[in-house]
């Protein structure tokens, strides 16, 4: 398909964001099971209930723009779950492998803040209001989770991860 | 490796980075020759020497931890970066192909500001405060690279690719 016009570049990349969510749902669960902290854990439960929220938003998204909700494989997120796959799954202690989930899931978060702020940028600039507006409410939950892992991070799972050196 | 302390983890994240700015610095030069805005171009330039820099501060990091610095392949960077290179190698008009770049590039700068920002915070908890402060500052001309990246699309980019329609 030629990206003749602002539109299609807005429809490709909610084709990537579709996959990239999918990803995430699929891979999730797996990386739970290797958490130790009770407080990350219930994090990344909560996170994936909101994943699956916002593939339903993705859906009502291309609805709007009469589309049917079709992936196009997210190369960028399968990289960086491959790296996190590969650095969860070392040999390590738990309280540093609670540290390393984090580091993992922060990219992947960073990731989506990256790729729905561009589709937001593009739904304002063309004059896709309702879209913009939900596609700004996931952006905003993508942000609270990254802060989340940031504030574990720092309030307790780092320093735990030192202890065990 | 086993990763037995927040150490060990500092230094296989410090890995990956030094691999994510090398891939980095290979890459730009062919996206920067495909882009058609001045502005853009003169902002990847300036962030293409940027990481030049990026990299020499990170041999100065390794070298605070008594490590030679050493790459370990950045999965996440590579996934990035042929996302970025298969999007901008569609078929496109000047202006979309401007408008895709910039995706492109902020999924990159997110993964370092997610990267820079894991570092930062366990050279903290380390009490390596000279490599904080070095990581810091990269993390920051990470930040400002992305913002340009935001103004840039706003205040003409994404409205040009919209008139091509």
């Amino acid at each position: 398909m030629k990206l003749e016009s602002l539109n299609d570049l807005y429809l490709t990349e909610l084709k990537d964001l579709y996959s990239a969510e999918d990803q995430i749902i699929s891979a999730l669960p797996k990386i739970i099971g290797k958490v130790q902290s009770p407080g990350l854990r219930q994090a990344l439960e909560k996170h994936l209930e909101e994943t699956r929220g916002h593939v339903a938003r993705l859906e009502q998204v291309f609805e709007m723009s009469g589309q049917a909700a079709k992936k196009q494989k997210c190369k960028g997120m399968e990289g960086l779950l491959d790296e996190g796959d590969e650095l969860i799954g070392k040999d390590a202690t738990p309280a540093v492998r609670d540290a390393a989930i984090i580091a993992a899931c922060q990219r992947v978060e960073h990731y989506e803040i990256a790729a729905y702020g561009t589709v937001r940028s593009y739904a304002d600039q063309l004059g896709l209001n309702r879209a913009s507006t939900m596609l700004q409410e996931t952006l905003d939950e993508e942000s609270a989770a990254d802060q989340k892992l940031t504030s574990l991070a720092k309030q307790g799972i780092n320093t735990q991860a030192t202890r065990t050196a």
